[in-house]
């Protein structure tokens, strides 16, 4: 689950391997082009820990974050 | 399943969207620069088609088609 | 240049290798789910043929087809 | 440059937005599939921060790091 920590809003998820993984951070990446909004994301091997958060509103979470966290959980359903 | 045709090795895939067909495309990238043996594909929104055969071999079907196709298929498994 | 031909606007890419390929394939795939239009696209190696059509508007050539060539024309500029 | 840090080879870059970003990313992940060594990185927009260490020596630098290092360097000559 998401949770919010700091503006912002964090989850990590797990993956097989890390061909899945990258698989998934090319998906979210076609998500945040077509929102024009970009994660703070890291990734080791099968893990992707995403941070969500609004630099134009200074840093807090906005409904843009909320709205991209819901389509990426769409992306695992 | 794979088909032998025109000594080519070929296999359709459909998904559900463009992102996930997509992501599978990226997946059967990096086992192609791992295997150093790369397809003849094609991609219509959420299809993909693959073709596989050795140029190297006079264009015909080698074992390491059979082996890329096996490690496609493991992606899906 | 693309080139129009049987209701299709069609361009054929050249790079140094595969990775090169996939990587501006992977930046075609970003436009097309930002514009919400597609490519029928084919890769051989360092080769990437794209073939542009609208099939909503019975699989001839709109504005569409256009305007995501010509962001597809900007990744090389 | 490559910087030695906290036994970590780390090196930032750069680039035109996220797109570019991305399609870095990617062939940095042809890469590591075929080094079967894989980084520790971050992304946020147009930078891309790459950390290379190696967990099963100890998480020390090692010759596969240095390598790795060095095919990343060649997809930017």
């Amino acid at each position: 689950m998401w949770q919010e920590k700091d503006n912002k809003l964090t989850r990590t998820f797990k993956f097989k391997d890390f061909s899945e993984a990258f698989a998934f951070m090319t998906r979210v990446a076609f998500l945040a082009e077509v929102h024009g909004h970009h994660p703070n994301w890291s990734n080791v091997w099968n893990t992707v820990q995403i941070e969500l958060t609004t630099h134009d509103a200074g840093n807090t979470i906005t409904e843009k974050d909320y709205q991209l966290a819901a389509d990426i959980d769409k992306l695992l359903a």
